[in-house]
């Protein structure tokens, strides 16, 4: 029967992931279609209204409409963010970037978080505000993946003990990242219609740890999450069954033949230009946290205000193009420019956001410069200061739009170069989006895909590398990405690959915090008490002494002075360990023994803790419980009695010789997701511990 | 001016890597360009030839100049592998894992193999045999990226010794491995013309570690590989600056709109049944290693023979379809059929592969299934039989035409039964050739990416996804893949990720290898030279004793017995430093000190090795010189001198306690690329050793 339990559990372990993967990706598809849904209807209603009012009522009224609209939608979206749940401002995917690489940042998990920034990033989107939705899509397939297994724990709270030993399994941490790493890809690949992107994503940018099996689940994540959005979204066209409909975004068919080899040089040109000015928005983006709400709504209405008076001021008007399809006359705006005639300005300005992207893309008439400037500037200062609002908001869009602007710019100046080389401008600005994307984020491979996988176009391959690859370059020669930047502005104690330069040289020994508190294995209640008051600390090296049967009195020195005997490490144990030993009262108190020696029994009240109370949990509200100590309430007495923590630690912890380089500390608390790494000398005796907040010394601000 | 040194260091390690990557997927890009011409011509004349033949002499005769060139081209390719580098046989991949998974094959990256490999695989794949030529190219550029650096090295043979040092950094194991990994990357963007996926492929199938600064380089590299390839192909048809000329292999372009959601149906049934397929293949393809040479032209022949016969034999003589552009009666071979008809059967086998393959995605003329039958089952023979053979060949080609024979037959199948669906049996063919691919590699993303590369249309992702995925699911429930098959023949000890089931709960202790056999830090050259004399291992734990300063006599216990005053480990030494040592005569002598008491002094003829002699070399010369004993000759009295171990320690090596669990010790080994691992306890006293082979339990053949 044993034998049994155990192929059924082979089995169950082997099943449910896929299970678990398919349902993270029928979810975050449902939710994207969701999501594009509510966009794209609620954006439609608002230029409908605002239409009406030009036609029927006044251009301040359609003003007035249209501006009212954008601050409502951007307020709702920012009091959902403010009042509900902060953390699900912004765009996640700096967070997500930390709980990959190791660090659990407070509630970004939860389910409530995921419905704030689902409807906080409809009615930011669909407010007009310059913000993408496709970081935030990310950000909802990673906490609905967090989410998915508390659904069959649910449904089985009442099963027998067998079955909640395979649940209890997989609530380990490596599944837990491994769902969330598959929902951030399932994210991505619903987003852009990208699902060979999105693992290539989740593998480029947000995790720190890889492995092949993973790779396949994600996979398998990303393609269940694309298929699901493609039917229900040729399901609401109509066809349930026609798959050939795209992700969220989609940039429509290009020309065959659209480039030659000598125009990569100008694109070249794109990339490097890009940088300089996204390096100048990188270090203006951190913004004090006041009064956000109001920020938001007024950044909403700036927004609605230049989008709609900068066509009007300036209308550049131009004559429609003879010989028009049907599809192509979708991309041209009249607005207020006599009939036969459209305004290049509300092409690119007053538009939803996938429309003036097409357009750019696709429009055949050239965009006057001086509009394309105009438009650079607009969407360059936007995007600056809305990325940092306390709404859910994505960068991918304000850069593709800045890129595209510029790139059209370098295409329309190649096209009046050589006139007679047919050159598509649209493609510029394509590569332009590639280069500006390349240049903000510094994904290489996965973001060649993205954009492939959203352009259907092979032949786009080599100038989106090359554009991309060079962006990244001349990027790296000014900073960080700018997702690296807010990791660091959100104080994530990151790991990189590779020690900071200057560290290469040191050991282990020089970058160690000490004095070391450090517990003995038999401890008083009082002693580890005072500790955990005293101290922040999350984990605790565990010692004894070489005597081979040391009197208890021998062993109550006081924790943080490390004895003169020779301890060694014997373990480590938890912060929230501890504090479920206390609160367990797993005490024991000192007897007499038969021949008078002291014997250690354990106290009546006391029971020792199942191990289900040490597993970590996957409900947020255990992080209040894991590390408050106000739960504990010691009794008279109880400061006297024991702890025997052996039973309790981890007897196999990291550990480095003090002698140990700096690389190799790096190398292995990335590769291993470490929290802490002791330090021992050759005699395993502990001289000191390594954090995550010792190797990224950069930071200043202490996070605990 | 030491400043200024470190500065121009740091400059140097950042940008010669990406010169290093321009040059490996220059050479790579040149290479596969030449096979590509060579392979053409040389077919294309063999074709030639024997038509020539038919229309001018007999039927018999045509046959004789057929097989025999097939005979000749095939017998040379197998006497270049047998004759100059065996190693150079089969495809390379496997021998290419387990070198990034840490184990060394001897000659895999010598200049010597790539050349042969690369006139190997011409006359192979020219020749007719049923093997592919993409495997050979990715071991290639593998070969030719381990041999890059000896470029520069050669030029600055004369240099100053400030850049001495430069290149010096760059014969580090970790620039090699990173260089041999993008090379192999730009063969697969070269075979294939798909740089994204060639990256995907080292990332997958190739690579035990993984790092994003490593992925960049790599696609950096496949970029330049590609372009090469490319502007070499467009200037050789007459248009240099045409960058559309795709990969050595394309798979040309599909209509649009041209599958279903219901047609995954069958796809899925296509999947199920390769794999029943694959793994009765793989189960035979051993094979003993005798006569090779005359195997492979007899191989050779039999494949002239049967390509040659059967569409003699059973003509099936259809009309050619009315309305046929000139593109696509390419595709139609009239062989010995009346004019205006033509022989499926020819088309089908009497071609070259690359034809052949055209043939099954885009003739629409319906193939008779009999016909198909027949060619699933001769490749599929004939590729069992092929694979294995002393000649590079490579298995992808293969694997594409079985599954395009099945794949066909099921578009004829779903055709027949609904005749109103205007079914493309071209694309079941395509998903075919992916499952099969599947099934055999059991890659994911990355076969996707090069399928969608190489087709050049994103229409076929979602198809091309489930064919792949659902065909490694099958494929894991029968066995291994195909190269992991091979990996475990060559006896390549492979650290897999996770270790096999049932070791999940057993400890370090468990797995170790006693006694262990350490050396005290100052030892007898006796006792050095009789450990190197009695053992094979490569890696020896070195231990002190507790005691502060221990007398010498009390030092020189003999090595293999674990002293019972609690030694604890100091570092661990190499085989290749400790014959370095000897080679150097890095001896002491007692003598008596100015108190009496002994004091060691290095004897007069002694030297200390310099750092270069340790590091290791790119050169192959050196494997037998860092494991033999030949050179070493001891002189009467050395065997009582002492060797100082401490000095050429490696002093922090990898470490885990007797109870750190089995998959935390795969993990480490993985990760960090170990070749050994020493077990201690809590007192840091060594109890065993676990090397690559220890973990690998499933081997019985000893490397070494």
């Amino acid at each position: 029967e044993e034998n049994q339990g155990a192929k059924g559990y082979a089995w169950f372990m082997a099943v449910m992931p896929w299970l678990a993967m398919f349902a993270i990706g029928l979810a975050t598809g449902i939710v994207s279609f969701g999501i594009f849904q509510a966009v794209k209807n609620l954006a439609a209603t608002r230029f409908a209204l605002t239409f009406w009012m030009l036609d029927h009522v006044s251009l301040g009224a359609a003003f007035a409409a249209y501006a009212a609209w954008a601050g409502v939608s951007v307020g709702i979206a920012s009091l959902l963010v403010m009042g509900i749940e902060p953390v699900a401002g912004g765009s996640g995917i700096p967070e997500i970037k930390g709980y990959l690489n190791g660090t659990n940042v407070h509630k970004l998990m939860r389910l409530k978080t995921a419905v704030v920034k689902v409807l906080g990033v409809i009615f930011a989107v669909s407010g007009g505000l310059t913000c993408g939705k496709e970081g935030p899509l990310v950000h909802t397939g990673f906490a609905l993946a967090g989410n998915i297994v508390h659904l069959p724990k649910m449904a089985t709270a009442c099963a027998t003990r067998a079955s909640r030993k395979y649940w209890q399994a997989f609530r380990s941490d490596v599944h837990k990242r491994d769902f969330v790493t598959a929902g951030a890809a399932a994210g991505v690949a619903a987003a852009f219609g990208a699902p060979v992107g999105g693992v290539l994503f989740a593998l480029e940018e947000a995790s720190s740890y890889w492995q092949l099996q993973l790779m396949w689940r994600s996979f398998f994540c990303a393609l269940i999450a694309t298929f699901t959005l493609i039917f229900f979204r040729s399901g609401s066209e109509g066809s349930w069954l026609d798959l050939s409909s795209p992700g969220l975004i989609t940039f429509g068919e290009f020309k065959p033949n659209a480039y030659r080899l000598w125009e990569l040089i100008p694109f070249l040109g794109l990339a490097v230009c890009n940088n300089a000015l996204c390096r100048w928005r990188r270090d203006h983006i951190e913004k004090a946290a006041t009064i956000r709400v109001l920020e938001a709504v007024a950044i909403a209405v700036l927004t609605a205000a230049l989008s709609f008076w900068l066509p009007v001021a300036l209308q550049s008007c131009k004559e429609l193009p003879a010989r028009l399809s049907v599809d192509d006359a979708e991309h041209y705006h009249r607005f207020l420019c006599k009939p036969g005639e459209y305004s290049a300005m509300a092409n690119a300005m007053f538009n939803t956001q996938e429309d003036i992207i097409k357009g750019f893309f696709h429009i055949e008439d050239p965009y006057p410069i001086p509009v394309l400037l105009i438009v650079l500037a607009l969407y360059f200062g936007l995007a600056t200061i809305t990325y940092g609002l306390a709404v859910p908001a994505g960068l991918f869009v304000p850069a593709i739009m800045c890129g595209c602007a510029y790139g059209r710019m370098a295409g329309e100046a190649m096209d009046s170069l050589f006139p007679s080389a047919d050159i598509d401008s649209g493609v510029y600005a394509l590569i332009g989006a590639a280069t500006a994307l390349g240049g903000i984020t510094r994904m290489t491979i996965s973001l060649t895909v993205i954009l492939l996988e959203t352009t259907n176009d092979i032949q786009m391959l080599l100038p989106l590398m090359v554009g991309v690859i060079v962006s990244k370059w001349v990027g790296d020669w000014f900073n960080i990405s700018l997702y690296d930047l807010h990791v660091e502005l959100k104080c994530i104690p990151f790991v990189e690959n590779n020690p900071p330069a200057g560290l290469e040289r040191l050991t282990a020994r020089d970058i160690m915090v000490t004095p070391l508190v450090t517990l003995p294995h038999l401890v008083t209640v009082g002693a580890v008490y005072d500790v955990l008051v005293s101290t922040s600390h999350n984990g605790f090296p565990v010692v004894a002494h070489r005597a081979s049967a040391p009197a208890p009195q021998q062993l109550l020195a006081p924790p943080s002075s490390p004895s003169s005997s020779d301890p060694r490490l014997v373990g480590i144990i938890l912060r929230s360990h501890l504090l479920s030993l206390l609160r367990h009262r797993t005490f024991y108190h000192e007897l007499d023994g038969p021949d008078g020696s002291p014997v250690l029994d354990l106290a009546q009240d006391a029971s020792i803790p199942h191990v289900l109370d040490f597993a970590p949990s996957l409900s947020s509200t255990s992080d209040a419980l894991a590390t408050d100590l106000a739960g504990v309430a010691l009794r008279p007495g109880d400061r006297d009695a024991f702890i025997d923590l052996r039973p309790f630690l981890n007897k196999a912890p990291f550990r480095v010789l003090l002698e140990t380089p700096v690389p190799r500390v790096y190398r292995t608390f990335r590769s291993m997701g470490l929290r802490h790494l002791c330090v021992v000398d050759e005699n395993n005796t502990p001289h000191g511990i390594i954090t995550r907040k010792d190797i990224r010394t950069d930071f200043t601000v202490d996070l605990n």
